[in-house]
């Protein structure tokens, strides 16, 4: 297949994927995106086969649509290729897996450029390269508008998976990564403010993927990727336990860049979010002004960062990022409010539903 | 999660998917899809993790996307289970694995019944169950049109992988399952003819997924499923081989339902799949009637039956199932004409390519 895809990777970037055809297209992929040390067979046959030495194969899947997850005038090809990858490969770091492959099933209109589909390419090859992982296998199909569903693969290296179940009381709630980056880069790009450097956090996050067999190995009880939103999914373990989790609002204090970046969105008269809430509602968890309230309102409901969200027994020395940012409660998680900031309901819809609500 | 899945399954068949959210649909696909023995976690967390004893997993991801490869006013939504599931565990089948697990990623209209995703999973675990699978995980999102994205990972059980590349001259040339049966169906759906059997065999194609681990354990030298058609599929054997395959209409020559429903296609006025070659083109194979040749047509180029065809050395005794159908010869597969039909090349289109031609 080297052959076909030798002609390729060097001339036709602006033609069509139609003049490839299904099957160049199979075998330029599979020039682009090269096989990792555990691949036994990879891109090109009827399946690939990946080593599993520890017996056990963590796995799940992922969507990304256009006009859903991602726009084209906004994103790169290869901004989707990384975000494609690390929605699957942080799922993985969250059940305390290192991540070792992806299957990339890709529906793109036939007019798409060629030049799109490698630089994509390149980007989920380079978000692989982040956590370990190589793209070893996947599918193609014709669709109105770009779609893809990643597959990614996982290995426990001997350690228990880290459940959203196992959260109990006395345990602290912490953080690595980001919160609230990926919100507020969206809001930048609505609002017509593209050059902030927050965009980039919403084009390219970049969850720390190693920080998820790492909090495994610390003991963490119970572990999710936040990718609804910090409440949203902090929910889930609260549901899934069977218990309380008491967020800090002090610990959640949006930093000087988020500030900067509400001001902007404010001052430019698209706040696309929610301008009838930033005008009207009470400042949620006491912040000071508009502006630290829409900040914290990105940080406590914004998705889509893939950051980790972990318990921890307590007393354990976490590494400095992890961030501690609340305590397990006793309580009931079927409440309605599984989540409280500092021992209050957190009044405003907590994350995403991709069925209850529109897409942006 | 159970409590909520309670509610949906004694009730809500009518309702839109809407009416659930996407953590309702998800908690409802969890209590529809039952795990498996090798389920060591299953659907509801961030992802799944399944046992792999052999120390390798094979995987394999295919879309199928409504008025691409199926139509809701054809198929039902369990027929689309089935087929959305034959799809992947044939692929892993034709390695030599038995399948195990299957992720299912579902894009679908908001205003989807919740009854139609309800029978979707039941055709999905009922095909699972006929390969000895279960579904593991999977997402969710909302989409113009219902589209799946089906990743299955299958055991090799200590066996060596069968790809596509081991065909070698000498070798015999065997199919397992029918062929042809997906075509003839479609085309007799098209031409309005929903009552003949064979429309089936579009519906709910029905791998043979247990001759792929006895393909490789008589020592098949290749083997691939047939998805796109015998020739074009086992085009890619000779390519990846470097063989030539040589194949025998006697051994092809189309049964009688077959013929039965090229005559009934022919009959109603509507052949929508190839009038004027029915008309003008000679008839191929040496068929004796157009009857004949449309029906050894359907064998030759049909696909989606997802049967499986492999390559045998020489002398090796096969079971009745496997039925012999050529044998390879020395000769270069990147001729363009890596199969040839009684030695003579065959002049039609071997297949199906996504991008070069419209979907039905």
């Amino acid at each position: 297949m080297s052959c076909a895809a030798e002609v390729i990777i060097t001339g036709q970037d602006s033609e069509p994927l139609s003049a490839l055809g299904e099957f160049g297209l199979i075998a330029a992929l599979s020039a682009w995106l090269p096989p990792g040390p555990r691949t036994l067979v990879g891109i090109g046959d009827d399946a690939a086969v990946l080593a599993t030495p520890d017996g056990r194969v963590v796995a799940t899947t992922d969507f990304l649509l256009e006009d859903g997850h991602f726009r084209r005038d906004w994103s790169s090809a290869a901004d989707v290729g990384h975000k494609a990858a690390a929605r699957s490969l942080a799922d993985l770091a969250a059940m305390g897996a290192a991540p070792t492959a992806l299957l990339v099933a890709l529906a793109a209109p036939p007019d798409l450029p060629v030049g799109w589909a490698r630089e994509l390419a390149a980007g989920l090859a380079a978000e692989c390269d982040r956590a370990g992982a190589s793209v070893v296998g996947g599918d193609t199909a014709r669709a109105p508008r770009v779609l893809l569903a990643v597959t990614g693969l996982g290995d426990l290296a001997g350690r228990k998976p880290v459940l959203r179940s196992g959260a109990a009381p006395g345990d602290v709630v912490a953080v690595a990564g980001p919160l609230g980056h990926s919100a507020a880069g969206l809001a930048l790009l609505t609002a017509g403010l593209p050059d902030d450097p927050l965009v980039k956090g919403h084009l390219r996050p970049a969850p720390p993927y190693d920080a998820g067999p790492e909090a495994a190995d610390l003991g963490a009880t119970a572990m999710i990727d936040i990718s609804d939103g910090l409440l949203a999914d902090l929910g889930h373990v609260a549901d899934a336990s069977g218990v309380l989790i008491d967020l800090a609002s002090a610990a959640l204090a949006p930093g000087e860049r988020l500030l900067t970046a509400a001001r902007a969105v404010r001052g430019s008269g698209r706040d696309a979010f929610s301008p009838a809430r930033t005008r009207t509602a009470p400042s949620p968890g006491g912040a000071s002004s508009p502006d630290a309230a829409q900040a914290l309102r990105w940080v406590l409901t914004g998705g889509e960062d893939h950051s980790l969200a972990a318990t921890f027994p307590p007393g354990v020395r976490l590494p400095a990022r992890w961030k501690v940012i609340g305590t397990v409660l006793a309580g009931a998680g079927r409440s309605g409010h599984g989540v409280v900031v500092n021992g209050q309901p957190w009044t405003e819809p907590p994350g995403w539903d991709h069925f209850a609500q529109d897409l942006a």
